[in-house]
């Protein structure tokens, strides 16, 4: 992975420019206009295009699913990886809606997924550590993890990718997204913590004393450390997919609480990962505003999901989609013969 | 025409019993699940379906542009009629991007718009009255334009439409649609007068006053006549169509501030309509929020976009074909053999 580009400022000027002649009130398409110009810088096109995208799921298993902070038992995390490869879940639904190339790979569910056709086999460990009373993983298997990504975007712009949207699985991930978010902005566990797929009240409190004696084992000094003490392999994989893709000049569409907060990683990281990100959804899991906050993103929709696999990020992908397509594909006020335009 | 039929209950049942077995936890795509439910409701389908969607684009000139109401002089209206014709406008990207039908109809452009190639004539008189000193149109001409906008959406529905999107074009029809809300709502002039596609602070207060002149004129006792006092030709039409969707079970995706002022007379015509209405995208227009309210319409989408056309509506549509797509295509917790389900 190379170094991670500055976002291009001819581009975005070039459309910028092209975006006040075209045959609309200048600024009367909103954030699609900022959108259009923004794809430009990353891309260093001025006139972007992000079709087609791939979508890759990241999955992986969590130790801390053994202290009952999740509403699903831990083998569910297999199931579902089986379900989205047989096509039966909401992400193979909405990737097809928007015509995306979906990877699933397999980082570390307990059982290997060697047994499903069309799985990715990438395995760092079988699960996560549990981070309750243990390091989520070794610092060698952070950087195994995030290679993991790495190659996975890499494999998604051979098959010709113009954008990336990054989801997950792995039961009682929340659990370990609220405590790298602790981690990384200082918040409590009081603060970060959510009731996930849905949890009761009783299961919140319990969720919430859980990530409190995660932390009080110590955030770790450096982004890395945390991610070892704290991570987990599919959420250090995402991150390591932030970077490729940043790398690549290529945007990421991030989904949820649990990618924003491995997008947030990235960027500890390495802080020009921030220029390459695009925010899908607002999720209703409490930390996500927190974590939405700490890297200054606004996302798109805000439509009450909370299921992650990417499927909200999928959800926004047209809105890129027709920012592109209005940049390039309007007429502007010199070719339609409109009076009112920048020269009227 | 025939009589709005009420929401199918037992539609709606069934959908949101199948919501709940489908592989994610219950209520996990939020808004998207109210979606379909409704949808189902709307179109009696227990697994609805929105594609293809058909935009109809009804345009008329207003003779209240002579105030100087607007950025833009009157002549634009005929000028982005012929621009929709030749494909250059912002909803032509945006129908192509989700493959809809676009159909221009003229129902009052000042200049007629029969040197257009491509657009629907279907004219009611040559623009409206000045609302500021006449009635905007006679009662029997509120009539001839609801029954234009009828037989848009019939053309739509021969041509196979699931989903009906209508946008507008018509310079100086923000201060139209204003003096209607102020008229449907007892809201004053100042409540609902906005910037339309972008006035300076001097216009917008004479913009205001305007407004308030038409409103001293009288708002009329029936809709039909506060139509015909203060609206305007495309409006009516787009009421009319509403009329004409809800009659025949479409599910209308409205767009902005016009279009759900249009709605609003619509539901004020024939309350059933309300049933049949999905909102698209929540506008910058000052007064759209209480057009909004008036219908307890909440937006899926909230851009920042001030442009009309249906651009808020057509850029909202793959929510609604996402929606149908994830209850019919999705896999239940039985089919995928995963743990959690309803019956776990």
């Amino acid at each position: 992975m190379g170094r991670i580009p500055s976002l291009d400022i001819e581009a975005r000027r070039q459309a910028c420019a092209r975006l006040d002649s075209l045959t609309k009130p200048p600024g009367s398409l909103g954030r699609l206009e900022k959108l259009a110009a923004d794809l430009a810088a990353m891309t260093g096109e001025p006139l972007p295009r992000v079709d087609p995208a791939a979508i890759i799921v990241l999955a992986a298993d969590h130790g801390v699913a053994a202290e009952g902070v999740s509403a699903f038992p831990a083998s569910v995390t297999a199931q579902m990886v089986a379900n989205f490869a047989r096509g039966g879940a909401a992400i193979n639904v909405f990737a097809h809606q928007i015509n995306a190339r979906l990877e699933v790979v397999d980082v570390g569910v307990a059982t290997p997924s060697d047994q499903v056709p069309g799985v990715v086999l990438d395995r760092v460990r079988a699960g996560s550590g549990n981070i309750a009373c243990e390091d989520a993983m070794s610092s060698d298997e952070v950087k195994a993890a995030l290679e993991v990504g790495i190659r996975a975007v890499e494999r998604a712009r051979a098959a010709g990718a113009r954008c990336v949207i990054l989801g997950e699985m792995g039961i009682a991930n929340t659990t370990a997204s609220s405590a790298l978010l602790a981690a990384f902005t200082g918040l409590s566990a009081e603060e970060v913590v959510g009731r996930g797929t849905g949890i009761d009240d009783a299961r919140l409190d319990h969720k919430r004393k859980v990530i409190a004696r995660a932390l009080a084992r110590g955030t770790g000094d450096t982004a890395l450390d945390t991610l070892a003490r704290l991570g987990g392999l599919e959420i250090a994989a995402m991150a390591g997919a932030c970077l490729g893709a940043a790398a690549g000049r290529t945007p990421v569409l991030v989904d949820g609480f649990i990618a924003t907060v491995a997008a947030l990683a990235a960027t500890r990281l390495a802080p020009g990962v921030r220029d390459y990100l695009v925010f899908g959804h607002r999720s209703d899991e409490a930390g996500h505003g927190e974590a939405l906050a700490a890297l200054g993103g606004e996302p798109l929709l805000s439509l009450g999901l909370r299921l992650g696999e990417g499927s909200g990020a999928a959800l926004a992908y047209p809105l890129l989609a027709s920012a592109c397509a209005m940049l390039s594909e309007m007429a502007t006020f010199a070719d339609a013969g409109v009076e009112g335009g920048p020269s009227a």
